[in-house]
């Protein structure tokens, strides 16, 4: 059955594969009259990209934006807005040696178990080049956000076990990890570095900040603000966790410490992350997700062929040693997503 | 907009406030012909109902189980399954003095600001009580999974900070905190008494394992069974977090480690829990869920009136100082519901 | 795969079967803070309920309203309304005879190819009994239609080939066939006692006004309204088909009689019945669904066993010899949730 | 909110407008392992294009078709199958002068309305060219449903009040009006050429048979069969009405007339148009809809501006003066729609 959409007022559908012919997304449920072009979109592209720094890949991906509809006159029609990224630099024989055989970590088993065919050419639609529509459509929701305050800010928290003893106001587009700290960031490259040399990658933990929204958003009891940018969350590729506001660590706190009291201008602390019962509280919504280390590494590692055969694999290929940085603008354009949704969900309601 | 469902061909909708006059569930798509009846449910939902000893609320519920339609001389119809859940032990009175008041860490003031109107009685439609319904989709749902090998069990790893260092085959049953280890059981018994003694509570983790789930359920690229488990884990009342297999752990593992290798028997590790590029790799799933400290405290709390003033609360009333025992049948029953819709979806996709 | 919800910002969910214990729905995305109790349902209910004349089944439904959550003080809380309606009435014993045997006209042979068992007892799900909890919702959004001016008036306008000549306002509910014209609901009423002494049945045709309606409601291009009404009107039971303003008559018109003109006071004629590409024009949306004569007749009739033997059945049974009466409140309860339905929608695309 | 979806399990998303770059279609939940191509799909898109023959527009459509993903080495893959058409024969300027009018019978005032801005361009969005995305999924959805024997075959059965008196097999394809009776083929050219020349336009009825469809599927109560494919029909720009089996016929038939009597070969009579309780009965299904006359026509025609001051209007442009030869191809792509869904659906249902 079909999975390839998300939202429900605000909703996306994405299509393609890393080495077909093209990705991109329809985003249905666009708000009419809204100033749009693909120049704006294309900034949250190029946030995205392969081959920004030494510690990303240094493969080529021309996401040059085409807006195909939905937009007159630069302006949004409330039609569906089509979005195209062509593919071009395809290098299908690069990946001919990983045809038989499964790479760990990999969703090749899976895709093949699910499905009996298996487009195996740079991991077909599990790429993470499927992304790109994402960003696309989330550039969109957030143009739409912009116009009542929200703000969604997402950042490398943790790389490798470096973790950020600071958050410094826009040093995450400063540094090639997207850290908040530069004194973190000037680590985790030195570290993501030597990994590569070696052959070998690490993971990450990015936070998401979103600000400006007000109170009352979420629908209980399934769709929950937490519970929908959990699903979110979990939706892109590499993350394997998510946590809102203390998080784990409220399992281990005692009721008196984790309640946020309130006085007069309000919550006196944030343990909840800016929601309640699912409903955004209107203090600021704080997630962080747990980053796999990328999958594709030059060490041999031990696998099967498809034949049942065992056999020793190492990837080659143009790959992430750490896909953190990489992620940030597509935990940001989920998080777009969602919130547009149920700003639009809460419309509904009270209309 | 409605949010009140969950599931697309295993579809459940939940109605019911606590203090409202019942609480329950209508289940749309099950498979005809499958033997079910009242009993079979009511052994989940005694799970889940508080007084079971001295670590949970003395409150009864009286959950019993009512199948009004859907069912026919012991057999699914495939129409709609209607269980209703009538309550019993309503005191609204008990809760005349948090009327005007926000109590800390409850969802009172984002259902004011989402709605307008807030069921103030026993935390209405946002009380633990609605998962009731949860409960008992989920055992329909269990009946069916039964049939095809999947089993699904959780149980309390952590509590206040106690970890169960080992697990124990059947043991959480055996125990009030329905922990995996029978030694932490006893030490997270005695802490929570303490806690609850002096008027506070705390927090835990649970862990589900999903065995006998088939390669190739989940549907790439947004409902991803991940996602649609986290979900479904986030969308449980005082879940703030989650992870899959190796999880938050995940991200401090370099690739060569993180990477499950196989050979000719099959995966050798399961640091994904299971699930790759979204899929299930046919090993079983693991989950674990950060369940907060129970907002409901009988130590004061720094709080504002509805009228904005400035005030001191003491939540009284009969509260469980730690939900995880009582979490741990509706972590079931969420995993249930996403596991019977994905195999249906799965039946579709080929048909 | 479930089916039995209608409606997206607006959803219903119904449940039930005719002879089980009971029918009924859940309305989630309900307006909060409106007014509303079970007496303003009960009037709607009270319309549909078979026994009103002599032209309806003499069998007696108590269709007692009983909202059990969602309304709290006498207002709506945003959460979902349950309404249910219990089952008083039921004689399974009646329906013994045709439990091996297919009726003609009926969905028992479908309802058995479809789930491969089936609740023979009075059409089970299939029952027009079923209706009753659409009626429950239907007045639900009648009343949050109410708040913007929106009216929906249904009519007989014709039964057995006799046509009302004229349209007299508030007739409909003043003779037993709900006929807009005094004069033919005679005559209908005669023609159906007729019938009904002969063991026979015919059917006939609805029509449906809505006024009120913004200019603007709709969604292109698969969620047209009067796509969206089409759909809900050939949800029940009996209705084989539906047309707009001029309908199958403009099939035989030229382009230059069927465009309505527009002059500064709007528009001159309406062969469009209020929607134009699917969108209202503000024009009364008009409607006409056809009804087919109802299948349960005691004439003898030629059919097979589940067996496959061939039989000659009667249908005993207190049935309706002319379903047109009672189907007006049902089309005016579909028409109710397919507007409220996209007023909600509308003002999501707008957020 | 969204409305550019159709389908649940088979799952089709539209983009597009008349003027702008392209359309086309994603369509989510395609079997995998299929095998498809252009070549297949292009065979639908040519039946559906303008300038076929005198009775059609003489405006050229380049409807070549693009799969962009979704098919590896000939064979669908499972993942979103995206068919894009680029749009070519756009003349922007032939469409100026009525961009400050509304066309009578057009979309323009209601998109206005609904939108508060328009692409006037050759009527954007509500433009026919956007059924060339559905005809391609519809290409798509008729192979899967080859493989199991349903055969969906559409045709004129009256044009102008000219009636076919016969149905020659085969006949439909023979002749540029696409009727089923070659004589009244001839008479419907002529009256329609007759009409063009006089600057008028006229509808007609086009009449779809699904054969080989199994008993058991359509799902009660609200995603009826007849209500599924009623609702897909209704969504065709110019159909105003629909009708299944004996259809508004029925409305003056006797109960003992219309009921389909059964006899060990099956049923004896198909009345019911091979629906019964909303479910297939295994007999052809049989449906008609209304087609109105085309709006465009040249003949002057009062309306106003979007000022509100009075204007006389003639619609110049290459305009079809019946739709019905056209509407052929798009009525028996959404019944395939349909029809793959509900199969996938009731797979679900029984896994």
């Amino acid at each position: 059955m079909a999975g390839n959409s998300f939202g429900e007022s605000f909703k996306v559908t994405t299509f393609g594969e890393s080495h077909g012919e093209a990705v991109g997304v329809i985003i249905d449920g666009v708000t009419p009259g809204v100033e749009i072009d693909e120049a704006y979109i294309q900034v949250q592209m190029d946030r995205r990209k392969p081959g920004q720094s030494s510690v990303t890949s240094p493969r080529k991906e021309y996401d040059e934006v085409h807006i195909l509809s939905g937009v007159f006159e630069g302006r949004t029609t409330g039609t569906p807005l089509f979005v195209v990224l062509y593919n071009k630099d395809m290098r299908p024989e690069a990946y001919d040696d990983i045809k038989l055989a499964f790479r760990p970590g990999h969703a090749d088993f899976t895709y093949l178990h699910k499905y009996g065919i298996r487009d195996h050419r740079g991991s077909g639609r599990a790429s993470g080049r499927e992304t790109a529509g994402r960003v696309a459509a989330g550039a969109v929701a957030r143009k739409l956000l912009e116009r009542r305050g929200v703000s969604v800010t997402a950042y490398t928290k943790e790389i490798g076990g470096i973790r950020c003893a600071r958050y410094v106001e826009g040093e995450s587009e400063r540094n090639a990890v997207r850290a908040c700290d530069p004194e973190a960031a000037d680590a985790m490259i030195r570290k993501i570095e030597a990994l590569s040399s070696a052959g070998d990658s690490c993971g990450g933990i990015v936070e998401c900040r979103i600000g400006g929204v007000p109170a009352g958003l979420g629908e209980p009891v399934f769709d929950k603000l937490d519970a929908d940018l959990a699903k979110a969350m979990l939706s892109i590729g590499a993350v394997k966790g998510i946590e809102f506001g203390a998080g784990f660590e409220a399992a281990r706190m005692l009721g008196s410490e984790h309640n946020d009291a309130m006085n007069s201008q309000g919550f006196m602390s944030n343990h909840a992350g800016g929601i309640l019962g699912g409903i955004s509280t209107g203090a600021d919504i704080v997630l962080r997700v747990a980053v796999k280390p990328t999958s594709s590494i030059s060490l041999p590692q031990q696998t099967i062929r498809i034949s049942g055969e065992e056999h020793t694999i190492r990837t080659v290929g143009r790959h992430d040693p750490c896909i953190c940085p990489r992620i940030v603008p597509v935990v940001e354009a989920m998080a777009c997503l969602v919130l547009e949704d149920h700003l639009k969900r809460q419309a509904a309601l009270h209309a």
